[in-house]
Formats: C-alpha cells, structure tokens, sequence
C-alpha cells in the first residue's frame, strides 16, 4: 500500500471499480449493495460509503471512467470503413461474456434510477460525439451531404445491434453489422440525415 | 363474483395481470414481488402463487397477454403510410406516462432472468411478425425490391426510436418518427434488406 495519500485513493478507486464491474456483469445491479462492493474490493466498507455514498453514485463514477477509458474514433479514411470499425467495436462489446451483462445491468439500472440514466446517457453522448468526428471528415471530404447531423449518423449504426441484442436477445451477426452500415449510408446518400431546412426530397 | 369456474378463473386471471402492469410501470420489477401483485388485485396471495409461482412466469403471461391484445398492423395502402403507422404507434408507447415505465421495467427484468428474456424476444418476434406483412405487400405493390427481409425494415424502422428512449433516455421526436421512416425508406430502396444473394452492390 502506498503512503502516498493520492496513491492510496487512486488504488482504492480503481480496485472498487473494478469490483464493480465483476459485480454488475457477474449477478447485475439488483443484487448487489456497496457493501458488497466493498467486500470483493477488499476495502472497508465505511471507506466506500464515505467516499461514493450510493449504488447510484458509484455507476455513475464507474459510467464516467468507461467513457474516459473506452477506444478513441476510427481514421480509416472511409466513411464506410470507419462505421464498420464503429459496428464491429459496439457488435464486439455486446457479445462479450463480461461486457455485454455488463451494459445489460447498466441499461436496466438506468431505468429505475434516474441519475443513472443520466450518467449511461452522459456516456452514450460521450461516445457518440467522439465517433461523429468520422462523419464530419467524410463531409469535409465529400463523402456525405453538407449539412448532415453526424450524431444522427453514429446512433442509426449503433440502433439496430441493440435493438436486437436488447429486445430479441440476439448477439449481432457479421451479417447484422453490414446491414446496419448499408442501411446507415444509403439513409446518408439519400440526404436523410441532413439537418432540417435541407428535407429528403420523398419526405412527405 | 361469478359461480362459473372459468368466469372466476379469467376474473382473476383479468385483475392480476392489471395488478402487475400498475405495479410494473410504478415501480420498476425490481421493487415487486407476487405477494405485492395479490395485494393490488384483491386475490389472495396463495391463488396467485399456486397458479403462477414466480414473478417470472407472471411476466411472462402478461407479456404474451400484450402480443395477443396488441393492435393490428395498419394497412395504408402505401409501406411509407404502414411504416409511419408503426413508428408513430412504437414513439407513442414510449412516450406514454404508463406504457413507456412498463416497457423499461420489463427490458430490465430480461436483463437478469432469462425466462423472461424470452418471453420479452417472444413479445416483440410476434410484433414484427404482425407488422411485417406491411412490407410483404409492399413487395407485391413494387414499392420494395423482390427479396426484401420483412422483418429486418420493421426492426430498422423501431430501431433508433428504442435506441434513443433506452440509452439516451429521451422520448422519441416528430423528427425521429420521420428519419427512422426515410431512413429505412431509404436502404429498402437501396436493397438493403433484401436477402442473401443479392447483396447491396456498394457492400464491401
């Protein structure tokens, strides 16, 4: 153990959020309490409620240091290759033994805690905003219509590889991940992701 | 109460599962356990654990109680009419004060029983089922290509309204039904969806 004070809290934090993490993707966020947080971290059970106070609290932290930790962007030089990079990344994090129930405990807590939601929704716009730097260089470069919302890009890759892993408990195929990047630029060819006052010519 | 075995029967059956969705869509699954559930119908408690046994095999009655009692597909004449009908009807049940709270509760009582993981996957396969015959007529019409996976433009059509309620915790917009809408429209059209062996042609 170091002496150093910022050494110790630097070695408590990352040793309780790694427990965390074992935690929620072992027996998700219903069973367990900070005390058994606590207990797998090997650290006193008061030292976690002083320093965290709540279940919440601590998602919230650990929700703050995945998005801190998690892979930067693409540079592929392709739109095409950079959302395949995105697919696969978001295709590979679901179907892992650890962090997929990882983000299933995450998701379900967020439902019935809202500063939950808001720190799993803070994370999801984190990671959006890094991925939609990829957009805005395949604008610079042409690839995609001026004007288009790049967010609104990212987030149409990702949907449907959640919406199935989410509701019809599939882990998303290689054929999932094609279909989701096809589906994603033919909608950015045909103008749809441009922001309004540059409306899809069919829209009705 | 009726003397009838199958009126007394379908009474209860009929009161318990209003029960579950009051408690589900106030509490969250989390927070509910049957004896709460017989407390709210005004059954006893033993009835309902002897028919049910677990809250699990209750939620998985209510969830196919919710396929069988859902609403038909819309027949518009048109898939971008049939298309819209969906996405308005998926963002109103999203958005609704009751039906929104119950839907997180039961995507997070998937998340950790596996069960009603099914029962939820079973939910929602019956739902694109019903609303895939859209898409199977459009074909016929020629307003999507031959081959088209009818299932896979309902999903993409849900996809990004379920994407942004879940993870970014905001109820789907005007403008979302309209993007999931042109943006599905748009791969259709591209042949996205269409089935293996006739692979969108830009598709690395």
């Amino acid at each position: 153990m170091s002496s150093r004070p910022g050494g110790r809290t630097a070695a408590v934090r990352t040793a309780v959020l790694a427990a965390a993490v074992d935690l929620l993707s072992e027996s998700g966020v219903g069973a367990i309490e900070l005390t058994d947080v606590a207990d797998r971290a090997g650290v006193g059970t008061s030292t976690v409620y002083r320093r965290w106070g709540s279940k919440a609290a601590l998602i919230a932290e650990l929700l703050r240091d995945m998005a801190a930790t998690s892979l930067p962007r693409a540079d592929t030089g392709t739109l095409r290759g950079d959302l395949r990079a995105n697919a696969e990344l978001v295709a590979k994090t679901l179907s892992d033994d650890r962090q997929g129930p990882l983000f299933a405990a995450l998701i379900a807590a967020a439902s019935y805690d809202p500063d939950t939601a808001e720190a799993l929704a803070e994370f999801y716009r984190s990671r959006i905003d890094e991925w939609s730097a990829c957009v805005d260089d395949a604008v610079r470069r042409g690839e995609a219509p001026a004007g288009t919302d790049a967010a609104a890009v990212v987030r149409a890759v990702s949907a449907p590889l959640y919406y199935q892993w989410l509701l019809l408990r599939t882990p998303p195929t290689q054929d999932d991940v094609r279909r989701a990047i096809d589906a994603t630029l033919a909608a950015v060819a045909a103008g749809v992701f441009t922001v309004r006052g540059r409306p899809h010519p069919d829209s009705v």
